[in-house]
């Protein structure tokens, strides 16, 4: 495949950037400043990545502002204010892509009845079912499969082995890493009698008989809702909802591996990282941050601006915009305080043993 | 697809329950009472639910016991005793399941000597290996993988892109979501000389020299034997045993992206929630609950009718009965208490600080 | 299929050890000692195991070195200075495999351009996409994909519903479990302004006011480099690096769902257990072990040698050799000791009481 080619001027204009020196230079795509190619972009946004520069061959780089590009060498740079930013820009303008076909594959498996964009490519041994319907500029890759009734907005991305279920409803510009599923049946049983779950919970952990029951089923007759610019990772999975819908808020981004259970509604521009778990039946709100392998008991309430940390595990509701730590989840300020404390408490104990020998024996002495 | 329809009376028959007032009311489908249609049944199965049913249109409720029905302005209800139980008969009557068509797909690749009930439904691009076998009743999803020598009970319901592997055995009414790994090779390798992991486990923790060794693969000459009414959960997996089959007992429920390592035996009737990991040559009684992330470590025994919160992690064999928390896991009980001084930790070693310059101060004064 | 046959002989010079007895008989697979017929080889490691030998109908047995196999009753045997080293060469020998034919199934998809080896076998529905290369002897399963440009060594073992994503290079005998994903995008967004997260970061949990804002992408320009002898689990996934490629070291295994996020190195020969999570931009040395739902936060260093218990999360750098457990991760001895403190914490709390009173006591008496 050609390579993308954009210069130095053009590559400024499209991340909102100044381009100083020659900035006609033709460049095919991003390195880092130690591998960087004389037609490549160096990445060098910070001072201690501009030390690599010199082990490259870069002509060009994005720096940070005021940097002395030609210090380094260089022939031309685009200067940014915010790197991070300016890396989305930089990063979509070079993307290759994963190189799937226009048009319908001839081996895909599609539903007279299902309604498809003319431009929508799709991808060899899709499945869509009856009914469906797909928006413009859609991009479906291979072994994907769309339930019956499932509507896709404009402009999704959906690479190879995804399920979307029947009746699942996604926005525009949807994007789905390899093997998410969308719309499995929600994890919902009950037992005839009282359960013990249900037992302990309502005793708050006191163990009572161990009885032998069998877990009846309960259907998912909701499905998903998904917003705009939603976005799911590899392997990662979101449940159906009972009566109705399990929803994800537009601009949220689920990372790989990440689980979103039955009627659980996700609010807006949150993100949740690595596997974490969200179980059913919890409201979270809008820009809350769950880090890796998170966890979010039944039932809660997580409010807007909520961020956790990396394995926190969220025993109970949070309001909004706290900074949460630990397992159960606290307040991180307070986490710190309490851990450090933690870390001392062998010698604390060897302190209130020695406390208590010289207190009996100042008692005794009385 | 026409909505499945049933009257007020059916639908009391079929959850065991009461119906009164108008029971020849058809209804579609169900629905929260703030959402209801007029031909939909209202899910108000406590009063705090049944609060919204002005703001819906429903004709008729699912309601508990005793409910005042027609206070709330509706035709009809179904009373019932346990509402959670009556959501299973009721879900199961409107599901409208994934569309999957009758009959075997052309596309899918059958080995000539696979052994196929005759009313068995199998989707595009499904891959049946040598000398399996399906009995009847089953419904094998799109792009589901079957190994050779599998077995598979009647009525199972395999939803897209499962897979099992060689050799598996599966009992009647087997539930897959899409994703579901049966039969991976178990995770495990040997090093040539005692490996640091070893070491360590010798020395509970006590650190010795790093040595550089290559990971040998131990292959997996065992299958996965599942017992009847088994499901699992999306992206979840279970690995082959080593010389003889991991188990997973009849009646018991995976949720997503659970994993049971090589060896383990599940029992009957337990639930192992989203994202739970049990390690290798576990033996887990019946009955047994694992709150979501729980991890279990290997070798160990959990006993009949135990329950873990979410995030427990085992690292000792459990007895029979027991409602455990935490990390490691303790009794839930104990686990409340301990937290409770955790969090009261900073305050302790201040006062500890106190008494110790008082008693030193009093020892002084002598 | 028939099944693999060798002698006595021939299983004790595979796996390096002595063969005693009649050692022609022909062993056509491996079992547990009870469980053994007269065709297998009993698994009698260990004197604990031998004890079932007799309700078994083993012949013969692979048992320790020293072992009086006559004692048990066996007409040959094979003994073993190392069981577990022995077991890596006996499964591989009966290892009957997932019954994957020769040749290229007719309904795979190949791009012409592709360069495959002519003795690669290829399942059905595979989809191989522009100027692949796949060195000889690969097996590559059912609805497995291999995106354009990925390149792959020698002897690989693919199973069913394997991605691999664009521009991925993987060394020699790669081995991937079913679901597996290498080259997913990276799960990598920034905001326009600085975001609650990095605000967090800065200030140590702190909190800010709520901002809205929206997630701005930042594409994967990079893949994944995968060395010789790596092998992945059942659904766990590898994403792709932002500028250079991801790196998984030669020797190294990735248990089911296990997840490596972009930018990360992974050294030579680590082992990842199941469900354990690798944020982003982390370099993990050589002969790392992070036991089952490890997590590790992004731009961390593990030193060599690394051992991490089960459930551990490692917030900080950690140096080479080693033996962490935890949440927050500490040396697993300290671990232990800080835990033994903390299940006593409510005595301490109630000496701590009694020490105040008796101290102010003995002070009010002053």
């Amino acid at each position: 495949m050609p390579p993308l080619t954009h210069t130095i001027q053009q590559i400024a204009d499209a991340v909102g950037a100044t381009a100083v020196g020659d900035v006609s230079i033709q460049i095919t795509g991003a390195a880092e400043p130690g591998d960087a190619g004389a037609d490549q972009i160096a990445m060098a946004m910070a001072p201690k990545y501009a030390e690599t520069l010199s082990t490259g061959s870069a002509r060009a780089a994005m720096m940070w502002d005021g940097a002395d590009w030609q210090g380094f060498g260089l022939e031309a740079a685009v200067l940014v204010p915010r790197p991070r930013l300016a890396m989305s820009g930089l990063t979509a303008m070079f993307d290759p892509g994963q190189g799937l076909a226009d048009g319908i594959h001839p081996s895909a498996v599609i539903d007279p009845t299902a309604d498809i964009a003319p431009d929508v490519a799709i991808g060899p041994f899709a499945v869509i079912g009856a009914r469906v319907r797909i928006g413009a500029g859609c991009r479906i890759g291979p072994h994907v499969t769309i339930g019956m009734d499932a509507q896709i907005g404009r402009d999704a991305v959906i690479r190879d082995h995804v399920s979307i279920g029947a009746r699942v409803t996604i926005g525009d510009r949807f994007r789905a890493q390899p093997g998410a599923r969308l719309g499995a049946d929600g994890f919902s049983y009950v037992t005839p009698e009282t359960s013990g779950v249900e037992a302990a919970r309502a005793s708050l952990g006191a163990e009572g008989e161990t009885r032998a029951q069998t877990w009846l089923r309960i259907h998912s007759l909701g499905a998903v809702t998904v917003g705009d610019d939603v976005e799911m990772g590899a392997n990662s999975t979101v449940d159906n909802g009972t009566i109705r819908d399990t929803v994800i808020g537009s601009g949220s981004k689920l990372d790989n591996l990440v689980h979103v259970g039955h009627n659980t509604r996700v609010g807006r521009d949150c993100l949740l990282c690595g596997l974490t778990g969200v179980s059913g039946s919890v409201e979270i709100g809008n820009n809350v941050v769950l880090g890796g392998q998170t966890g979010v008991a039944d039932n809660l309430f997580i409010g807007d601006g909520v961020i956790t940390g990396g394995g926190t595990k969220v025993l109970s509701n949070v309001p909004a915009g706290r900074v949460m730590l630990g397992y159960p989840a606290i307040k991180m300020d307070n986490h710190v305080d309490i851990y450090k404390a933690t870390r001392r408490l062998p010698r604390l104990m060897r302190d209130v043993e020695a406390l208590r020998k010289a207190v009996f024996k100042s008692d005794a002495s009385h």
